[in-house]
């Protein structure tokens, strides 16, 4: 169906010897293209306007409008387009591909595209692909009890929310990552374009290893504006605008226009010479990598294609509304005619537009897309929107987690060993790399952290994907590493969201106050996973697991800056179906949590855990036992003896707060031992909450049994306060809560000073507790004194000398 | 003292003649630069090493190290050698500059800088140019009771914190921005060029006008490596950076070499070149806009000079430590000889470092710097320490907000008229605008939405800063516009915290759940508020406020990726000093609420109101009385007759929210007229925590008397419900506390759908109070059922009709 004139054989920049084709349609296949795109359109703009009426067999009238006229016109014919030829393309080559859909507020594109190509119908049958369908499809836009106006989980083919910007490109490559066949192509509005998430994900391209990842195209559609004003990179000089997009490492391939024949012509023949690129840049580099996987330099990254795609915003719709021009202006954004119901000047201008697009040629009378318009659609899972990699649980496969016994550190007695959790965690995550080193389904991604976060254990498994040059220094680096680092938090959260959406594993490893860059991300893929779980034909895939570490706790040596352990407290705000947070107090529980996390699926896992030595309090066995029950009575800790209810509860959460709390107990037993003090340390946050308000919540019956009902509790939480509080707050035993945390007094100091300042240290702990156990003596006030005078001497210590008083950098436990 | 070979007159690329002078340094300049950068680098390790013998008038022995070693050298050898050179340019030019140190975590090397010039001693006097104060400068650093190891608040010349990374060059041109006679130096490092943030920063320069903004001159310094890996960008191609950074917009000067005198004189040279280019652009812009200050496209774009400076990471440190290369490699990073006190070689190895900068040439006996060292350092407030633009409360002028009821809109009756409270505000800030046209002190940023969120009564007295193209169809754009609108909510942020930073004021408006992506950012600027509060120094700025609109309760058409009311909760976890929470239910309120945000000192406000037609509840003078008490009860809106407590309290917070508590009022009035319901409204959150912490906190007394200490109160929140139960937790009715709020159950449905799907719709309310009302009849079981149906009700009624049922949609106050 295509037809090429060859070109004798050039030579691309890097020396290898690529087939440069002119693509030159045909006039049937133009025709095709158009007629394609034509129905696009015009099924666009019939799910903005209409709820009845859809093959207009009738004069419009105000009775087929919908009451509320939602959706963005601007963008969708740039994507109906780009839709159009991707078809063509696919078709052509029998490419496997996915595309995210930047600009995915022109939801009506999409969704008129999945209908064309029948995949719409195929997921939601009720939507057939005739007139009723049609009138559905209209109808059902941005309609209560229908479908979003972006692009999002009902979409099918979608992996990408069309509602904040800035990820698209990030999304496109954790696609194409360890997918060698698949070709990801990504629109990228000019609006997008001026994030900085978004222009920071320009350089992932130093990331993607063209031997085992598949390729990326990026299709940069410069319609020249935003809601209301112009974009950056359209009012550019084209020189400019050139020379940026080589430094990304890019080749720009362009396509401007605004009449529709000539921009065919153009983007199929641009589309063409990319995919040629692309197949050429992949051959080179998958000849020329000698056996070793590792080695290093030997061949040159190429200049990646990508299209530049220069077209009017509202291209076809109405040039001029009331007198002031719209197509090919911001004015086109949402809904170009907003008072079609009332105005009928309004009213006739919409049908003539509608009528423009001569749907007559285009729909049989029973709505079904003619022939012509579905030359170029191709069929089954090639279709966009049938792509099983846009429905990742389709392909996911069970991680292969390995025994943990194998990486349990031995615990002859609590609170005497010492080890880095993270570290031990570390062998574990290596062994799945290592047994993943074929499948290669699994990534650990993390802003340039992975070695001071203690994961080091992972090199011996993997290295750093690295595309950029290599020095003999160097250590790590590789071209095929799955490690992935980049002083980019949103880079490592658009990447793993992008690879689990499309059915693999990963973990993010992030120092714990600058998660927070990404909050506004993991809200969007919360979203994402709940709307997900609700549509049964979304497969389940692997949950986004972050190992928040470098916390709060220990960084008195960076300062105020990196203190901040609010991320739970964002997360927990979210759907509880979703979200699961954990705070393994050591080594072994810190194993289990990540068996069980690293199995789950369709969760958001937030585990926070320790790099630096901390005590081993469980034992394997203990741990998994502790860690099941998400909470529980730590009875070697304290001073019950079983004959009464205690006399107060010393609660923990987090490794620095169980240390605290465990010292406490420790002082308690030995100045006051005849208080019953009851331990109980608290792994899984959820549940504190409610059964009814989460499915891991303790019921009432079981938080009175472990918390009382009328003693006082004090809780050493790791973050701030308050979300005990909240989390408890329905409890009967709600008024006895005492909780102690991080009220942001931090600075530079010492690590003990930490909890000193934020009252979380042992020693206030011990006083909260004589201060709330009713009937104590005298001699309860002495030992409060003690406590008092200890705190007093830390401060003087610590300015003194720099270091911690030594009784607390030399305690352990003595129970 | 500087020698230039003048050329002849060279064109440069815009036609404008530029003088180019081909710097050539003294032997004594370059004696003394190098003096200087010597002196810097031997304090920056001291900094990093020393508790004693700072001069090394003895023999370094093991007690002379401090015991933890903390801090960043390989970033600081870069750093003093860019405030060596600045010091330079100032001085020869007498010119205004302000520092922006991207790589803040070498403190150690601004700290060094600070105490040459002086500026450390006379802001701490304690710290004084001497043997004792050298000593005491190297104690200090990174020590408990002394000071951060990143630049910070503490840091005099600073306005920017080196601990999270990203956001250098956005606080750059914030603080030039208005201030034409200022040059902001940025260094920008290459591990922070990686962050989509800075990525996204460079595109600035289309906003920043060269008439009346100052310049902004970034230094990339590729010193090669991040913690642990090398860099993006100091491993791309020569030709890929050159093409990306000309794609910025900029005309790189390269400076590279590891030979210092060659440095020395190259950057010199280059920062020469930089500083007239910058001068002719400016004179240029200057000399040839016309009177009129919107006159578009009268001048072209020019690329702006910035420099490209790539020297070793560690330069001038240990080139090796046990074996290991460390100089030029990540190493560096941190502190390259770990192991100094406990090990022999290492200490002779610091010691042999220390005394390659021959201090003793540099430091007189006493300790303070040589005349040599100082030749190049400015005097007052041109050093970079001593500017006052970097402690922008000296200033900071009151800004001229206008009488309120200029723009107040009369209520002769509650829940009435309508009108959209975010429009009536924007003819508050526009007048605003209009009287500060020739101050040049407030600025509105915002991500593309002032019209969207309807403030464009702003264009009648600005326009839209744009530096790029300009079409005739364009409207409200203006080379010198002080509404910023970029499609980056993390470049609004930037710009805005150093415009305040430098004593100006502004507005940030946002739509409500897209400003997470910012969390991060204003973690950061909350922490140095709360830093700065407590440094008699820093004289206060004026506070970073935001207007959170386009909210949760009207983004039913967008749906549920724009639905996110949880930024509060955010904001609430931080420092209670700092942090002011408002939620105006209508148009006057927000008025008062504006005009005190706007006049307040080093607070953040966040400020959620609705953007769509609300009805107006209170005149301006109940609304500047009820926003005065933050909290407060609307009589006329209950039905309490003042003879006996209330039998439930109706209490909101939020525009949606109180609509719908209102109605639910004005429902229980007519169904169950018997009851005596008491309405409260919240204005100001923070009013509802206890006094201790927050001291805008309610007394017990003052919260039983609203709230009662028994009776059931229904709370209607406009966020996650859950804050409210934090907030609220320790008084004494909090068992009755019953909230109703956002709970994640978003779709794209209708406006009052949505309240309906969170159960905090006017039904629902009736029926939470039916509930918890003890000893109510048969008839208030009828009633409960009326409500049940109407809610069943609208379900059917929505889905057929589209829109919401006409008794909500025609509600009108009938109290």
């Amino acid at each position: 169906m295509r037809q090429e004139k060859r070109t004798p054989k050039a030579k691309d920049g890097k020396g290898t010897s690529v087939a440069e084709r002119h693509t030159v349609l045909t006039g049937e296949e133009l025709t095709a293209l158009d007629a394609h795109w034509r129905a696009a359109n015009y099924l666009a703009v019939g799910q903005i306007y209409l709820m009845d009426n859809a093959l207009l067999t009738e004069p419009l009238r105000p009775e087929h409008i919908k009451p509320r006229l939602l959706g963005h016109w601007g963008t969708s014919p740039g994507l109906n387009l780009v839709h159009t030829h991707l078809n063509r393309l696919i078709r052509n080559r029998d490419q496997s591909m996915l595309c995210v859909w930047g600009p995915g507020h022109g939801g009506p594109a999409v969704l008129a595209n999945s209908w064309l190509e029948g995949t719409y119908t195929e997921t939601y049958p009720d939507v057939t692909r005739d007139a009723a369908g049609m009138n559905r499809l209209f109808r059902q836009f941005s309609f209560p009890g229908g479908v979003p106006s972006h692009v999002a989980p009902e979409t099918p083919g979608s992996i990408h929310e069309g509602g904040e910007l800035g990820y698209s490109l990030a999304h496109a490559y954790g696609a194409a990552l360890d997918n060698p066949d698949l070709l990801v192509a990504c629109v990228i509005g000019d609006g997008e374009a001026e994030t900085g998430p978004l222009a920071g994900s320009w350089h992932a391209n130093k990331f993607l290893d063209p031997v085992h990842d598949g390729a990326v195209l990026p299709i940069l559609h410069l319609n020249g504006y935003k809601i209301a004003n112009p974009t950056v990179l359209a009012r550019i000089p084209d020189d400019e605008l050139d020379a940026l997009l080589r430094g990304y490492g890019h080749e720009p391939l362009y396509v401007a226009g605004s009449d529709p024949s000539e921009v065919h012509r153009a983007l199929a023949a641009a589309l063409d010479r990319a995919a040629d690129r692309i197949t050429a840049i992949q051959r080179n580099a998958r000849d020329s990598r000698d056996g070793s996987a590792r080695d290093g330099a030997a061949y040159e990254r190429a200049a990646w294609p990508m299209i530049v795609l220069r077209t009017p915003k509202g291209w076809t719709g109405p040039a001029d509304v009331d007198g002031l021009p719209v197509e090919g202006t911001w004015r086109s954004h949402q809904v170009p005619l907003p008072a079609v119901r009332e105005n009928p000047a309004h009213l006739a201008q919409l049908e003539a537009w509608l009528r423009s697009y001569r749907p007559d040629e285009l729909f049989d009378r029973d709505g079904r897309p003619s022939d012509q318009v579905l030359t170029c659609v191709p069929a089954g899972t090639r279709r966009l929107g049938g792509t099983p990699h846009a429905n990742g649980g389709l392909l996911v496969r069970d991680l292969p987690v390995p025994p943990l016994d194998d990486f349990a550190v031995q615990v002859d007695k609590p609170g005497v060993a010492l080890h880095e959790p993270t570290r031990v965690l570390g062998g574990l995550l290596a062994r799945i790399m290592a047994d993943t080193a074929d499948r290669r389904d699994f990534r650990v991604v993390g802003p340039d952290e992975t070695a001071s976060n203690r994961l080091e254990a992972l090199f011996e498994a993997t290295g750093k994907a690295w595309q950029a040059g290599i020095l003999p220094t160097d250590e790590h680096l590789a071209r095929d590493g799955r490690v992935m680092e980049v002083l980019s938090e949103h880079l490592c959260q658009g990447w793993l969201e992008g690879y689990l959406l499309t059915g693999r594993h990963g973990l993010f490893s992030c120092y714990e106050a600058f998660v927070h860059i990404v909050d506004s991300m993991v809200n969007q893929h919360i979203k994402w996973l709940k709307t997900s779980r609700e549509l049964a034909w979304r497969r389940p895939v692997a949950s986004l697991n972050y190992l928040l570490t470098s916390h709060v706790w220990r960084q008195d040596h960076n300062g105020f800056s990196h203190q901040d352990p609010g991320f739970v407290d964002h997360v927990l705000n979210k759907s509880p179906d979703v979200v699961r947070v954990y705070l393994p107090p050591d080594a072994n529980t810190l194993l289990s949590v990540a068996d069980h996390v690293l199995r789950s699926r369709d969760y958001v896992n937030v585990v926070v855990a320790g790099k630096q030595p901390g005590f081993d309090w469980l034992t394997m066995d203990e741990a998994r036992a502790h860690c099941a029950r998400g909470a529980g009575l730590w009875k070697w800790a304290g001073t019950e003896d079983g004959t009464r209810e205690p006399d107060a509860v010393l609660a923990c959460a987090g490794d620095v707060p169980t240390l605290e709390i465990i010292a406490a107990a420790g002082l308690l037993r030995r100045h006051l031992p005849e208080l019953a003090i009851r331990v109980v340390n608290v792994v899984d946050m959820t549940r504190l909450m409610p059964r009814e308000e989460h499915p891991h919540g303790m019921t009432d019956a079981e938080y009175d049994d472990l918390f009382t009902t009328d003693k006082p509790v004090i809780f050493a939480y790791h973050g701030y306060p308050w979300l005990i509080h909240r989390l408890a707050y329905r409890r009967t035993g709600d008024a006895n809560l005492h909780v102690r945390g991080y009220k942001e007094m931090g600075t530079t100091t010492t690590p003990f000073d930490m909890v000193v300042r934020n009252d979380l240290d042992r020693y206030r702990l011990v006083m909260d507790v004589i201060d709330r156990v009713p009937g104590l003596g005298v001699r309860a006030a002495d030992v409060r004194q003690v406590m008092e005078d200890t705190r007093t001497r830390h401060h003087s210590w610590i300015r003194e000398h720099g270091v911690d008083l030594p009784e607390v950098s030399d305690w352990s436990w003595e129970g």
